[in-house]
């Protein structure tokens, strides 16, 4: 049986802070570090040999999987990090506290861009970070819904995954709230409106046994 | 003018305790996390934007490059790490005391197989963990002389690293003693008798500038 692991990166400054973040690029807390340890050690007592880690290009995920590969005992395996992993982009709401957003936005549209499944929040201008450089500018997003979102990540999903556990191979994917909720979504089918009340906390492993063709034969929260 | 920057790990386990590793993995010392970070805010201080950081197989090389990737602000940067800029196998000599093996064999024969450039330890069973499974097995060694270990290193060298040199883009090396030694008597074109009384210190950043025809404008080391 072939194993993905999914993990949502431990507590940031920006969850801590309770701040709409998205694309930009803060740290883990001290607290998101020891998270990621437990992770780990959980990781590390089960049967679980990947053969590629595979992550976003935000520091929050990579430090998360560095840390996990690093209790795991597989901080040699290949790690590959691409922006479609990377968390949702909120768009103009990045930056702003969640509950001072409510004031302006009223809670209800809040709710909905936060939870459904089409709502895009205000754009902004695409970032221009140097991790971006090599990408066709006309992907690069202003903001996204979690279907955009999701569209953006599946490419790669099908590409750069799939195979591998298709072929036996375990994967793990360290990533982010929107972006493992919308894993999640596919891999089990979930329904646009059923997603909404779909939470994913911070450094909890969930792990999925496939057959080879990829039909889910178990699936834990650890 | 293009950088390469060369970085030997910090303190390991094995540094302190003035033991022989060679592919031996040991973790870093907490002075070798410190050593890292210090390594990393000069790194950060410079103009230096790698394409890509290239490191071994083993954990404490890779847990320098994390550390320094994450002070330089270029952790979403891909990282290749690869058996070909391992440590030199130090074959039969692995987990010994440095001390008690001049007991053992005598001072002359240990300086002659640390320092001397064709010199090869005793052989041992080549190493069987998970992360060497897909090398043709007649490549894996036994032990090796310096000699070895840069005719082993510099085929990556060619050719994943000078394309990248010669196309303007930075590269970071975070490797180990002996494979930085072969880079550097590679580089410089040193003697194989000028080499043994290199000595790389641990997380002391060696930054080299190029012209596109890889010929050496400039050495520092930070």
């Amino acid at each position: 049986m072939t194993k993905l692991i999914l993990v949502r990166h431990g507590e940031s400054q920006a969850n801590k802070d309770n701040v709409f973040t998205g694309w930009n690029d803060v740290p883990l807390t001290s607290l998101g570090r020891k998270q990621a340890q437990t992770a780990g050690k959980i990781i590390a007592a089960l049967d679980f040999k990947p053969t590629c880690v595979h992550t976003s290009v935000l520091s929050r995920a990579i430090v998360t999987a560095n840390i996990i590969a690093e209790m795991g005992n597989f901080l040699w395996t290949p790690m590959q990090k691409t922006w479609r992993l990377n968390e949702r982009h909120y768009g103009a709401l990045r930056g702003m506290n969640k509950d001072a957003s409510k004031n302006i936005y009223g809670e209800a549209q809040i709710k909905a861009w936060r939870r459904g499944f089409d709502a895009v929040p205000p754009l902004t201008e695409p970032n221009r970070s140097r991790r971006y450089q090599g990408i066709d500018p006309h992907l690069l997003p202003g903001a996204e819904s979690l279907h955009q979102t999701m569209d953006r990540l599946l490419p790669y999903f099908y590409d750069q995954v799939c195979p591998k556990l298709m072929n036996g191979e375990d994967q793990l994917i360290v990533a982010h709230g929107s972006t493992i909720r919308a894993l999640i979504k596919y891999l089990e089918r979930i329904s646009d409106e059923g997603i909404v009340s779909v939470e994913v906390p911070n450094a909890e492993p969930i792990v999925y046994e496939f057959d080879q063709k990829l039909k889910i034969i178990a699936k834990r929260v650890l």
